[in-house]
């Protein structure tokens, strides 16, 4: 084994936002050296890593003389230069999860076509390489309205996703290669995390609940663990990994699934790093998973994916009304309440809808847990001087 | 509220330890800026904190030219230069804790004559201001072996702490001011960590109890909850209390403490600061001891102290047959036990005996916790390259 600890040996992240924050939180802990890049010279990773580059994630030659520098290369945004990679792994440089992988992951039409050829269930689709043959196909009604439509390349944070269920929302949609599926009426919107090492070591997390907004469509409360069927659960955790095996994953890949009226479970999609349905794990977990992460990429062996608590997470984002310096207004209120720790990602400005932080609410009882979760959403506000 | 989040307010932290480097993923999760002092360039604290500054924590110009630089100013060590953090309290700038209650504290003479008069049971003692005055009170048999000879200023991690039992044990004592404390005959050594915000808010930590080699008189696991009765927990931590109140300490204050054959509790020593008894809290607690030294110093809520489950923690300490740059041996093999988090504190040379790192473990059940924090100390060794 390579020694890592207080060592020479350096850790490379691709994408320096609030991911790699958390995950530098565990390279400091094991006095693992890190060099980042990221485009943004005031990144949230900016300080906590050896050292910071800056730089185009999407440029061949950023990523390879970055990559050239570091012993295992790892990313914690999905849009890199997947060429790049694959020259860093011929100079043999561990690339984790592999340029292969990636690829399979990073347009979604590649990915929806891989759940079909390897019997993975997942909702009915077809891809587009242009709007106008969209619009062609609903013409001759080969697509029909009410679906979902998702950008392949490039979605993040509900952006690159519409549910269609008109005309007039057809107008809204951007150009390019898109991807339209069934929309699923579901009881539940799930995700497990799987945790692959290099070795094949697998583990997965318990499976978390996103419950949504009774009337605005958004997630409010990521619940861990998800309210459902032990039955159910299992099935869920069951089928992330055959998900996680398919591709030969190595590192933490998040699986968010649907939990249909018949109980069934489709795979939605995937995200090959550390994701926001697994932030609880931070205070709830015995291994949180950006601990678990450095330990499957670097082929340590897996910890403890089980949790202590009962855990919730609740996004902070930007204020519809307000765009500027941040204020957090209220934390000081969240803060007194029991098991309540916001985390703020550092970006000094906010946005509508940016997410800005999350705060994890923990509790021996889940109910209890969620009553705290409400009161914390109903208190704080992100919004700016002014 | 001062505005603490993504804002252009700076916490200065004068010393770059351990401590300071754990302190600093909690200001890095609140996104709090921070300015660290310490004489070693290479310092634990080097990155992740804002700014780095080198110099003497014992120079008067040092630490005031620091201090003008920042909004409030804390200190992760005690050996720090006092006259400064007062000239800075006359500035304006928030000290915390206090220049006056350090002062209290550092000299060791100072720290048990405020005991006595406060009405605070600790072991008997005397103060000599020279080791010759020490030896004439021995030969006129106003002290008598066995005792215990305390440096009154300097001591840190055992050193400056002898127990004499033989004229052959006074040769090796140095010169310079000293204690002399009777031995207690004591059935724990206990300790409690007390949270006290600017705004007089009080919690204490559960107790932890440190366990001693049965040969060796070396701590070797802290253990939390202490496995003691509850009335000696309850007079504990109410004592804890009291001598926090005393000095009008703002922020954490470790107080250790012995439980004598009668179930007497006398208070050892504080340490006003986070403290190596308190590190199981990172994994065990609901709020970890420097998340609530943040929330102490700059007056917000403090957080829950109890516990999710049973901690124990091990010092990870150079091998007494080593020297040179550092390898942990079968850290891999302790990484694959449940419960278990080894911290790396990033110092790159091992010295016999020299504070390199610890380990928590952490389960439901506390007693099989103690048999994995047994296993863990059996296997990992601190060790030099060949």
């Amino acid at each position: 084994m390579l020694n890592y600890f207080s060592s020479n040996f350096s850790l490379g992240i691709l994408g320096g936002g609030q991911l790699g924050k958390m995950m530098l939180y565990e390279t400091r802990k094991y006095d693992i050296k890190t060099r980042v890049l990221d485009p943004n010279p005031e990144a949230p990773c900016k300080i906590a890593c050896d050292h910071f580059t800056t730089g185009d994630l999407m440029d061949y030659d950023t990523v390879v003389n970055f990559g050239r520098k570091v012993d295992v290369l790892t990313f914690e945004i999905e849009g890199v230069n997947v060429a790049a990679l694959k020259q860093l792994e011929q100079e043999g440089i561990k690339t984790w999860p592999s340029a292969d992988t990636l690829e399979k992951i990073q347009n979604k039409g590649i990915q929806k076509n891989f759940y079909k050829e390897h019997q993975i269930p997942t909702a009915d689709f077809q891809v587009f390489k242009t709007k106008n043959d969209l619009l062609e196909a609903l013409k001759t009604e080969k697509i029909n309205l009410p679906f979902v439509w998702k950008s392949t390349t490039g979605g993040y944070d509900g952006k690159g996703v519409s549910v269609i269920k008109s005309q007039k929302d057809l107008q809204e949609l951007s150009d390019g290669e898109c991807l339209v599926e069934d929309l699923i009426p579901f009881k539940n919107e799930l995700a497990v995390i799987v945790a692959r090492s290099v070795s094949g070591e697998v583990k997965t997390y318990p499976v978390v609940e996103m419950e949504f907004h009774p009337t605005a469509n958004q997630v409010e409360y990521v619940i861990c663990p998800a309210r459902i069927e032990d039955k159910v659960a299992k099935k869920a955790r069951e089928l992330a990994v055959k998900v996680s095996q398919a591709f030969e994953h190595v590192g933490l890949l998040a699986v968010e699934m649907f939990q249909t009226e018949e109980d069934e479970i489709l795979v939605n999609e995937v995200a090959p790093r550390p994701h926001n349905s697994g932030h609880y794990s931070i205070e709830a977990s015995y291994t949180n998973q950006f601990e678990q992460q450095i330990r499957a990429i670097l082929d340590l062996p897996l910890g403890n994916t089980e949790s202590k608590v009962g855990g919730i997470m609740v996004n902070l984002v930007g204020d519809a009304e307000h765009e500027g310096e941040v204020i957090y207004k209220n934390i000081e209120q969240i803060m007194k309440m029991p098991g309540v720790t916001p985390h703020i990602y550092g970006k000094k400005i906010t946005r509508p809808f940016r997410k800005m932080g999350h705060v994890t609410i923990v509790n021996e009882d889940l109910a209890e847990a969620r009553r705290i979760a409400e009161e914390v959403k109903n208190s704080i506000k992100v919004i700016s001087k002014e």
